[in-house]
């Protein structure tokens, strides 16, 4: 057994945090035999000392005080994985503060407070690792700052929230309606307690902001770019996605515009077509297609989620994190040594086609009405598909655009949504188009 | 400018190394931020001064003289991309033994020398860093090493060769015949001058052993594993796989039996069922299927081979040399920490199911001999397809096997060759299931 020992605390014991015990206590033996140090998991911080879990640990490991992990001066190294803003944030500076290594898998703070938390790490000399915080199990985050450090990045983009691409599978693949889906989800323990994060963008859109930072050192704030969700798409969507030879996914895109270096980044719903890797890449699966100007395009897939993988990401975190403390390296850097060299795009800059679908009264001029509606905004027309809806004696129509802008396209929805004759809120689809690397 | 030089020297100066060479010009200034040290391109050595390249330099950083190089005691860090095993293995040797830092894209020197370099570079405190011999730009080599780093790997598979997949792709995709695609891609420039390497299996089977040795610490010799290549495939092969939802591929099997610890390595051609990511990496993309016991799956695909994406993965390792340089971290450790674990499993404990094509005489009977013959040898069959080829008078018998092993199904072959009414030496190809972790 090796003489040196580095002592690890874990901030959370929930489905993360009892991943990464199980699996650092079953790997020790050849960790130790890697590292020639020995990993000591010494405590871990739970909100109630009672619960019964899936993993039982000695009950003098467990506490209800966070602080008591991260003021133990014997602690070198600390893995949060309580999620949240608060306390993770204050504990994660305090920890940081008093030269302890940090590894987390909370995409939220490092989105909200990365900046301060990546300035803290360097000015403390330690190792703030996040590999977990981005796609679970798929190591995107060593890949981007190490591996393809050649690279300026002209586009990264996929899936980033397994639960939302589950949900989309599962309409596709049985024609069920959302919420049939989303019931099946949340009883499978899929979706979070907020389940926001999950519908509406929210969590792929975390992750899309420090993946942006670590490809182009902009921290993008919310409300910065668009982020929409996938509540309102229909297995009419996935239907007619499917006549376009395309999918529908929620993806994340970071797409960088080398002359101006705007670099623009959205969550949203989109049409992509099969030919991509990511079309195809269905169920809880996370996928993302890195294309650089050097390597050209890899994409990566895997579990996004789930206990074993991110415990694979954070153990990897750990692993690097023993590595400084052995005092072999420094901690990586974490600020980006270009940072303004891009800027965040406006919705005017950034182009594309859509895909827009209408209910509307079964009357009559009504398509023309749409068209003329349309053609005001300067965007016009590519495929248009109209289909009776005789439950409603409505019709619906669903059409493609050509490039337009995203201000257009928004000015459009607003006119539709006036127009007489068109009943619900246009449903509005990105296609996302893999080679439009102009704006 | 930093006052930090580090002195970059490339033996071989083709199209990799004009690759590296270009990128490093292009992103000197960029890479200098990164690591607050310069790196400055020293010399090149070619073969003949006086050809013409598509990248000109300044004539007096060419020599033909590789050991100019190697005994410069200015340049701190060799590039070896002359690929082959000599000059290149005493070129390394020596470089090494001088305290030089080496990066190589070359997998038949590590493949067939790899324990004696990793050692002395061990011995010399060296970087020596291959990202770039396995899949091109894909980063798989530091995936293993460190991203998965918690993981045992119960099966790593894929496409390690990019132009035996691209003829697979365009037979399968144009109904063509080898012949004919092999001197299109010849003609694109795609096979390599000895077509053996991509045509016979070797060049994915140095990137196997490699990938093996990485994962399980074993280095299997040549000849201790299955090792086929696709010039007997034909588009009838190609058709039937579609028939049973797979496509063919030729891949590299690295399979961990987690009882045993034996791990059976092959490279052949096989049918891969259509819902696995490989199976839809088509044309001169690669693919890498990595389960880790942590981890769960993941799979990495992109371009494997070419000027710019193994560029990408040479410029990745001479910043993680250039690390080492400037006394930041110690070289990462090469030799396996876990050598003795695992030994090569042999044939007969390797169990799969099989698909075979025969053509036989067209008369009463021949299938019934044929079933026979696989019976003797314990073969059973699953299901089978027979039909005439009139331009011969002749049939053709595709079967697929029930799980059987790799040593009974040799000797049914040989029993098969020999047996009446057999024309041609049958067709085998393997039927990959990435759910086989038995034995």
């Amino acid at each position: 057994m090796s003489e040196k020992v580095v002592k690890v605390g874990l901030l959370g014991f929930g489905v993360v945090g009892q991943g990464a015990w199980k699996h650092l206590t079953q790997g020790e033996a050849g960790l130790e035999k890697l590292l020639g140090v020995r990993i000591e998991l010494a405590k871990a911080s739970v909100r109630d000392l009672k619960k019964t879990r899936d993993l039982s640990i000695p009950s003098e490991k467990l506490t209800t005080d966070s602080w008591e992990i991260v003021d133990d001066p014997e602690i070198d190294l600390v893995c949060e994985l309580m999620g949240g803003i608060n306390p993770a944030r204050e504990l994660t500076l305090a920890a940081i503060a008093k030269g302890k290594h940090v590894v987390t898998a909370n995409k939220a703070l490092i989105c909200e407070h990365g900046a301060e938390i990546f300035q803290a790490a360097e000015t403390s000399k330690v190792h703030y690792g996040f590999e977990a915080s981005v796609a679970g199990g798929i190591p995107i985050i060593k890949a981007i700052r190490e591996s393809l450090v050649a690279n300026d990045f002209k586009l990264i983009y996929g899936i980033l929230n397994g639960t939302s691409n589950y949900i989309l599978t599962r309409m596709e693949k049985e024609g069920a309606p959302f919420d049939e889906v989303l019931a099946a989800a949340t009883e499978l323990g899929y979706v979070e307690a907020d389940e926001a994060l999950d519908l509406d963008g929210f969590d792929a859109a975390h992750k899309a902001v420090i993946l942006a930072y670590l490809a182009h050192g902009i921290w993008a704030p919310e409300g910065g770019f668009p982020i929409e969700g996938i509540r309102r798409i229909s297995t009419e969507d996935l239907q007619a996605a499917g006549k376009l030879n395309c999918k529908v996914k929620l993806i994340a895109v970071i797409r960088r515009d080398f002359e101006t270096n705007g670099v623009a980044l959205g969550v949203y719903p989109a049409l992509v077509p099969m030919s991509e890797v990511i079309a195809r890449t269905d169920g809880v699966y996370n996928g993302i297609s890195v294309t650089g100007d050097v390597l050209g395009t890899t994409v990566l897939t895997g579990r996004g989620a789930g206990q074993d993988p991110t415990a694979s990401s954070v153990i990897s975190d750990v692993v690097d994190a023993v590595k400084v403390i052995r005092g072999d390296k420094p901690p990586p850097k974490l600020l980006h040594t270009h940072e303004g060299v891009c800027r965040l795009a406006s919705p005017s800059e950034v182009e594309g086609s859509f895909y827009l679908r209408l209910t509307v009264e079964d009357k009559p001029g009504q398509l023309a009405r749409v068209a003329d509606t349309l053609a005001d905004q300067g965007v016009s027309i590519a495929t248009v598909l109209q289909s009776g809806i005789p439950e409603r004696s409505a019709a619906s129509i669903i059409l493609t655009t050509h490039a337009t802008n995203e201000h257009s396209i928004s000015m459009a929805i607003d006119a539709l949504e006036s127009l007489s004759g068109v009943l619900d809120k246009p449903v509005l689809l990105r296609m996302f188009d893999p080679n439009n690397h102009s704006k």
